[in-house]
């Protein structure tokens, strides 16, 4: 096997990965949730302060070796069949959201050495770090198919969601206005009281205080009960679709001629 | 094809429409959504004193253009067969829901050229303009439904809900009253926290402090989630029947010897 | 038919009513729908001082109207086969909870006349009149069967909820005692807190501060959804096959014999 | 029979016990029971200082009869075939989680005779008597098989809600932090928000106040509904399966020709 067969087997997690995949994988994760914890812990500022040796050298560390993971990447995807060409195909793979993610995870990183200016732009990237832990998790992949599933249903019953809140919004703010003008100060602003009454969040940093506006905050809220039953009852059944899906693939059996039906 | 024909053609939406009707049917959602965020971006006070020209001049653009799309559905109306008489099926579609919303989009706000003194009720009246997007709302046919199919059922859970919450409201009444006249001032006052309490929005701004109001409220929050459980039932049930039955009502047949198989 | 039998007939809501019977339902639920309202605006201050001889008024006529009702109904009970004996049957139905209820309904009230230093036990009373509805409302039978069909898995899983809920208190009330001492003041005063939390009500007056008592209370926020699944399950499946029950009594007939089979 | 059966039968729960089981299993409940509400009003302080001598003579009777109770089980637990070997037996069942809070329910309160500095401990270790009850309460055992069997499904999801709820602070306290730096302080202190929203328990203690914060919240918010749908979805079904297991597993026989049917 050659050096980049060997490479590219070991990047690329699979069902019934070798000993070095796995030491591998589980060295990357490690690395990962690392930067998680030091992204997160990073945002204390006691902490920051406090150990600003440690993350420098860290971070230093962490960049060094997301570059050479990504070279690696690159170097050894053209073992996948699907992108084989040695430019073409590296070339399609960068686009992939995934490389683009591992991309950013260390690239834009190279400039903080050189202005620290743009110091707070370097944080938010720091999401793209976030983000490289998706590839290893699962229930992901199984929110991302049921969502790509009721895609249409889901756009459907967002949009109508909108359209209500938008509704309740115009409603609430023309019955409470003159009563707070300074909270309920226009219709967008009406919009995050709605917001946080029909997902039953509920902050009270907005709440109606004349009778008209109670009356109607109050049937708004048992409303926005039937409402968010839409998409929950959309993703609800699609999740109970997926995970029953192995149970359904039983071979069924014509009860006339007894032979198999594969649907 | 007659001018009336195309014209009727191209208003009332198909699911097959040709290139004349998807180049109106987008024109007519653009102006809508248009006046939507009007509509939201003119209740906010900076804005409204910065564009004022801006919005009067879209208002008249908007009430000219949808004062000829009603003229346009009213003339050609005819074409389709269900009001095919000349003035009784005109006059028949006039009544029909979705006109009315049409014709209350634009007819009023005539008027504030006339007497700027109702200013604010012809803020009320854009409601309308908001509505005119329900026609091109597919989910809300779904709810539609859904609320049709189970109508009964419904409106029997929300009565059911009034009386516990009626029950509710009485007794935690009875005891916060004296601990908190001014918020548990009436049983009406009372409600208000009762539906906060149920749909579980807790807003925070009535929470009992006695022990007894505690201990009461503790339960009711309990029940509510009980409650609550009997139209999102009801709801999700409606959703889920409405969602498969394409699926299930699909007459299924065996693949080797062609019969029917009702399972 | 005799003048008592005619009585029973009128009185019992069924299912196919004759003119009369269906005359005095409406007008029962009237009087008893009044007397809601009286009670709920008799709570508001401002409408008890200026409408109080109206309210007295209308309280005297209820008092005669359900007396009459209940002296009609214990008459004429006999015509009901299961209470047919003149004295054993009678007193075998005063003992039913409806009858009770509308007892309890006028008898407590003409004491009021007599002695007004009790008015406030009085108006606790009049909870009996609101449940005098209870006869006429139908989902409230739908939700009696589910709760008695579901019995056991719900006090069960009550018990449960009392137990984490203990728990969760337990712990809380011990990371947030030293901080909050008067809010997290005792474990029964935490348990405010986590059924706030648990049915996700969170009315945001006890919050935990603490870095400790903000970790545990966010688990218990994530496990409490967990938590309620368990009853909002039963519940859910218990309405879902009541309302489905029509449905499924179709006859099945068995594939081998193609005789109809009775479960 | 030897005492030591006698013994093990009467302190092991099982389906039909006799008479002496039955009374010895209400009185060790009993006892529970009287040492959770103990443990609950021990932390009220009024109740404490004026009851003191009353928890103390009922702190040294329970730690008596849970002794007692435990070495009773010890020694007759090689009645059971599993436990059946006098040392190993033992030792076996003396590391089963029961065994050890049943242990740790008495064991460490004989100290607190000896040194009372460490009172607070002794309390903490009260936690012990109330997972005592644990033994007896069944939804528990329904929750834990649920939990057992969708084990790997609701720890994907729960760490799928952990990589999601990292995002949401990431981006949120990147877009509150300038605006209220004491609140939205760091990542994990907007972790605190982030559980409150997407749970929908909305505490109201830490609520955006910018534009883009409230944007943003708003979406996570809805987006809650649906992630928090995952695991709520994973237990609602795990229970209906358990629940209706056993009506499905029932073979169905034709009354007729008495073949069995499968559907």
């Amino acid at each position: 096997m050659t050096i980049r067969r060997r490479l590219y087997l070991t990047l690329e997690p699979t069902e019934k990965g070798g000993v070095l995949e796995r030491i591998f994988e589980f060295f990357l994760i490690s690395i990962i949730i690392l930067n998680i914890f030091a992204v997160i812990l990073d945002s204390v500022a006691e902490l920051r302060s406090k150990h600003d040796a440690l993350f420098v050298k860290f971070e230093f560390f962490t960049i060094i070796f997301f570059t050479l993971e990504y070279i690696a990447r690159i170097y050894s995807i053209v073992e996948n069949p699907e992108y084989s060409e040695p430019v073409k195909g590296r070339l399609k793979y960068m686009r992939q959201p995934m490389a683009i993610i591992d991309l950013l995870a260390f690239l834009p990183f190279y400039f903080v050495f050189i202005d620290l200016r743009f110091l707070r732009i370097f944080r938010l990237m720091s999401l793209f770090r976030l983000f490289k832990i998706a590839r290893y998790l699962h229930a992901l992949k199984i929110f991302k198919r049921v969502l790509t599933d009721r895609k249409e249903q889901l756009v459907l019953s967002f949009l109508f969601i909108l359209f209500v809140l938008t509704i309740i919004s115009f409603i609430m703010f023309y019955a409470e206005h003159d009563a707070q003008p300074d909270k309920f100060s226009s219709i967008p602003a009406t919009m995050w009281w709605g917001i946080a009454t029909i997902t039953t969040v509920g902050y009270g940093d907005m709440v109606p205080i004349t009778a008209l506006g109670k009356f109607l905050g109050g049937l708004f809220a048992i409303a926005g009960v039937g409402l968010l039953a839409l998409p929950a009852g959309i993703l609800s059944s699609g999740f109970f679709e997926l995970l029953h899906v192995d149970k359904s693939k039983e071979v069924k059996k014509c009860p006339h001629c007894g032979k198999e039906i594969h649907e």
